[in-house]
């Protein structure tokens, strides 16, 4: 579209219909991405696999039902994570293919399913109480096209149930370690493989946790190289930073 | 002593010297702690098995050496915990029998060497620079009384390190885990065996370990149960808790 | 059972059978724990006196009571701790043998009442709020078999109520001081007795308390060595630290 | 001098000098600290008893001697704080009769010494570490014109040397309790006695006292409800409000 | 009585009843504070004017209508912090004549209403929000039989409000001092008066404020010397120190 | 009214009514405010443009009512911040004309509409959920008389969002910029632009973002220099600061 | 230049040189800010008034003097911030008409000192401590071409010494209040002018000040609405908004 | 060789030489890790692509020396981090080969030098003063067989700067933002690519940056979904994840 513009503006000038100063005039007002808005809309379609994610909290139902009509009616995958039941439901009286993953608290509609990326992701969780992040993480994983395998509660207090896993640990292209506590299941993964690990701290525990400052904190200082971390609780955004990991291992 | 001002006070009541509102008026004066001065004295050997310890830190050498001196001519032996080299350089002057121990920043004069307690205090560390936090903890218990086994550079980065001495870790009464950066190690250890364990954060690393804050908390939110966590770099105190918990298991 | 895989397999080695490679491989496929897997059960039972404990917290009735069922199907005890009265109810329901403690909002269901240790574990708080935390100690530490004493609200706003009872907490083997607002408690005690002192910071309190920091950081920085410290409102990881402690003193 | 500006104005605008709104204009111009200047002044005497305190913290040598040179030269008192020796040293070259109170870190120089306020200011820390904050205080209580006693080392660790001085605790006026750490002594001093208690926080400590606010969120989270705060070290500041609250007890 | 417990065992040994080292054990045993009861009786009614007063937060109605109705019996007056109306209700059904002070949130049953001291507590907000906790402090200290003068909504953003009250700030023994947000008025009033002032922060502000650390640092802070502080929102604490300090200005 | 008084005490003294002494001790007496009164109120008109706005979080509906309705009889424009709908709802049965503004939570009851001032003050956010903080920002610098455009949803996670409206941004005289999350808009703009930028950090975001404490110290520590800060979620503050800003560009 | 490769790319597309997809595929890879460069850089002089300003802090002198170099010999005037006496000195000595001013560690070199804009920057302090911070805002100030008056050790502590200067205040465009401590002085001024005021939170003060966190929490909650913030101890960026302000005023 | 003791244990056992119950007691004993020491090692190998990191911050110059001898000799690459030129000239004495990183702190004896990797990994900060942290990832991810681009100086004040670099940053295959002050850089560049970003804060900045508080708790707020952050100043720990990242990328 506006390529479109700056077309004609130039085969005007070509034509002789516009002087000089006027086109260089109008070129420099035409904000950047204008210019480029084609190839910004690729390159988002290649950061992201998926046009939008809609995150529910703070929204009503109805301002959720809009957006993701928008997003359906254009064609595209739709993934909406935070949603609460009754977000859900009023989803679900429009888009009866809508799907409910109950623990991650999000919402999908897809029509495609092959998987993008070839490598596998990983995500394991220290504890049970751990599971909602992970399922958000597993969700968002597999709606941007990877293969997934989850592994719960294997944290480091039983060690012997993580180790009784090391195999499972060196297939993945990538791990994410869901942890709550002290959050020293990061550490200790990221000691075994050799791979990116992307650690989630969450605000499961209670006093000194701080809602998952503990977590947070053990992660940041893993005496393992190869862990980094994104917010607590935030399961999505370790799922966007593996997936986009994952995406260039084929 | 205190115990003879009341002995003689009631030998007077009793051969009507003074009357009875006297005796009730001077016992109501006297402070508590006299009455059981002996018996405080007493179990205060019972609690520590020696008579004060000299925490230098803050204190001029000369005032280190004066009270060095104090305890030694009592006969009792000497422990003095965070001395530089120029304390105990002074120190040493005056008392040639006295010891430093570099690492662990303490000195001490000892006469007897008999271990009191038969149980085994293990101090296994996370990294190579924990150790001087480890070896006060190691100083103090051996000073103490204990049998003290060290197991040092064994953090979860490489957890195969620790998994190799699990045997050793079952043969303790009490392990002091001492550990910076993320802390972890507490939480394997404590999932490990079936003694209590002694976590020492210490401020080993930077940026958001906060001067042992992170492992500080890490320890606290343990998920493995039998965990209980003393100051950061406090390896003296760590080694007071084990003793005590040492002391009773011969 | 996995001690018997071997045994076969060793079997059927040494009748030629299967050959040396073979048996090889599979020794390096097992888990570690598998080989011990004997020892590891047993020195869990020494651990805890118990097989597992259920934190309610952020579980649903129904996910406890089939916990529940799991636990008391295969014979042992069971104690469930931080559950609401809805819970208790669902596992009444089907247990009617299941016992509710209110204050300490734990279940117990307990066929042996035998104590395992011998030493007295003493659990004090500073005021009658903390409370709550102190009972989720003692029904915990009564669960793994040992006697407990409480004495509450002996807070150092009136010193004299701690003092009148001097002797009864030189009678125990480690205790268990609960406070909150300034936690000063534990100090005090710590410098009182010749045992253990596990410190459990409490959320009572407001304002500059910071839901517990205040005494936390009281209990991490007490004068008297002989304390250590669980997290805050942390009752049953103190009773288990303590059960740890009081285990080995028979 | 401003009370004779208005007075002269006045005596103008009676004798027709100068028109009414002339007056309105210029007394509504004149600062109104200006018309209550002496009385400013001698509330600050009586607020005070003395005219100003140098904080030499920040100021060089040179500065602090200007200002002694003002204040001694208007016949005052003069007191310094958080003075170091090199700084005493160039106060002393120009003022002879200048004293350091080395631990205290303050210089004075006093002509008068008698004390105004009957009443006594009791001033206790709990360790040995504390006693320059608490010297601090005691030399500015002192040269406020209190009567000051100081009870030092009778920390909570070892709770009978408190005991043992229950009897001096009564007799003072207000107390100021000097305590790094865990700051418990100013709970436990507060629930002894029935004055005003001053709580004075101190960077002693380590680790996670956090240069102070360990015993300071003690203190302020005091069980005990006589218990009132100032800034980490801040004894000087304890000395003046202690004073103020002496200054109407006689 | 434990006064005449000591009275007959004296009169038993004169009378050679008892031996001289069966008195000496007993002595030894006795709690100090049971020797010296009536003082410490004596000493509480001093420091307090009345006998407790409850804190109705985390406590049920019934278990607060327990303790009022234990103090009225004993024929002392009634003080209640922190009460809801429900808990009002519950106690007004069996003590008609209690009072509710909503604002404060507390209860009151007075027989006597002299004021033991005769100097002034003035209590000052600098908003009306600040005002339930100014309140609480109001009712306490009048409470505890002082005159009380309140002045709210002086806040340092329209200083000429407290500019027109000084003389009035001048007249009181000591000054509470209750703010939130920013706090900044307890060092405005500081450096006007020339008596203690007690500051309250409170937990009035959003955001930065951090439910009162602002105002709580800023008071800590004071560039005036003579404010001391108390936790936050803690009307109840401010008055019994005012009222300490009032109670010796008669 | 004041200025009244002062003019009568002056003619009763010019006409030999009163002593000179007396007037002088008079005008000692008159507060300082009372002298100026005319003049405070006429820069508070300057300072605001209007002369009350009701912050109705913690006030009742009631209260609400009362105070619009003594600035409504006053004849003044009414602005109440922090108005949740049933308050709205009690100042709509008495005052018809109110308007609620339901994002921004104020009403506002305008006679007057024209704008005082003439630049332009742009308010833009990071995203839609920080609109409500930037709703209440737009309305109050409305209400004060300044031209207001929004920009909103333009955060730099699509910088180009922002890019295309760089030519709007330069046309204002004060931008304010509200953001959640990392808050990292404030510093992009402060790039762009010529003119002050005031930062409105948000609660907006979870986890690490403390309730808006990432987006404030972000704020804080911006790399471009034409950026001031105002408390979390304060839209109101904000746009005060920017009128004031606004207020003298005409 | 840019606009010159554009406008031959243009010419020569005219001319039929190139076709119109090579053009457009051109124009998409330059960067926008090629196309404004002239713009920006204009905007840039409007902004701030001079090119560049040095940051001498983590800089060599060798590194400040070459950048010195480049502004100098570009004919622009130079400000360099947070230089000490040595990088000073480097300067001078290639640069003898470099001004230092000491206590605002700055360095400038000007050949112009008109004033730009009209309106007046008021500068004012609480304590003396404060200055320094004060000075690189005036520094600053004055070198972006404003006129700047300064009122310094006006603290809250004695009130009256910023009433006096009350008439001074309101005839400021913009006033910057540099304090620390509690930083109470922002709040009072805020009330007392009809100008926007910049709080400067500085790091003076010890304890609870936190390093200036103290007065940074103070200012962001003031009561008073018209103060917006800056970083701790910038002097510097307070002065860049305070000049983008003034600069509006003419 | 561990895997022989297993092989000659079987061996004796089928020939009979040793019972049964000895090979299973053997077994047991045998740590796990010895079984998979080889694999162990192998992975180590893959996981680094070198044997061992010196991390010099808190050793002897003598003790690097030692460990660097060590790893030389065994043939293999050497990388030292966080060294002084102190350590360097110690190195240089014994190795003269090894070059030292000034700005990155580094010191590397390098004998291969082909990339491993093919991928891009581009190193940005947003200042110069940012530098010294990137470059520790530089000569990180260089010895870690990666090539590797260094943008410098890009930050969002002038966020044209990165614009004109948008085209380069699409090259890469894993960008490591590394920036101080506010941190914003990372969210926005995140927002432009299509790879993951790891964020490096540092402490760079000053007050409310709280030594890289600001852009740490920035970084994990990021807006743009594909950031994942490391430590303060981690810039090793950063390139070791990008590295891993890109290694599976050829």
């Amino acid at each position: 579209m506006d390529i479109d513009i700056i077309q004609r503006l130039l085969e005007n000038y070509k034509e002789g219909k516009i002087p000089l100063t006027d086109v260089l005039g109008k070129i420099r007002e035409l904000p950047y991405k204008e210019l480029g808005f084609a190839k910004v809309d690729i390159h988002r379609k290649i950061r992201c696999g998926f046009p939008e994610v809609i995150f529910c909290m703070g929204k009503t139902p109805e301002q959720v039902v809009k957006i993701v009509a928008h997003i359906v009616e254009s064609g595209q995958d739709m993934l909406a994570t935070r949603a609460d039941s009754e977000t859900y439901n009023a989803v679900l009286r429009k888009f009866p293919e809508a799907v409910y993953h109950e623990q991650a608290k999000t919402i999908t509609i897809r029509k495609t399913r092959e998987n993008i990326n070839e490598g596998l992701i990983m995500i394991i969780t220290a504890g049970t109480s751990d599971i909602p992040v992970a399922e958000e993480a597993r969700i968002t994983a597999e709606f941007m096209g990877n293969k997934v395998k989850a592994l719960y509660d294997v944290g480091v207090a039983g060690i012997h149930r993580l180790m009784r896993n090391h195999g499972e640990l060196l297939k993945a292209n990538v791990i994410i370690v869901v942890a709550g506590m002290e959050g020293a299941l990061a550490s200790v993964v990221g000691g075994l493989v050799d791979c990116p690990v992307i650690g989630v701290p969450t605000s499961i525990g209670y006093g000194a946790s701080f809602n998952g400052v503990a977590p947070l904190l053990s992660m940041l200082n893993s005496c393992a190289s190869g862990v980094a971390v994104v917010n607590i609780d935030n399961g999505f955004g370790a799922a966007c930073v593996a997936s986009l990991i994952n995406s260039k291992r084929e």
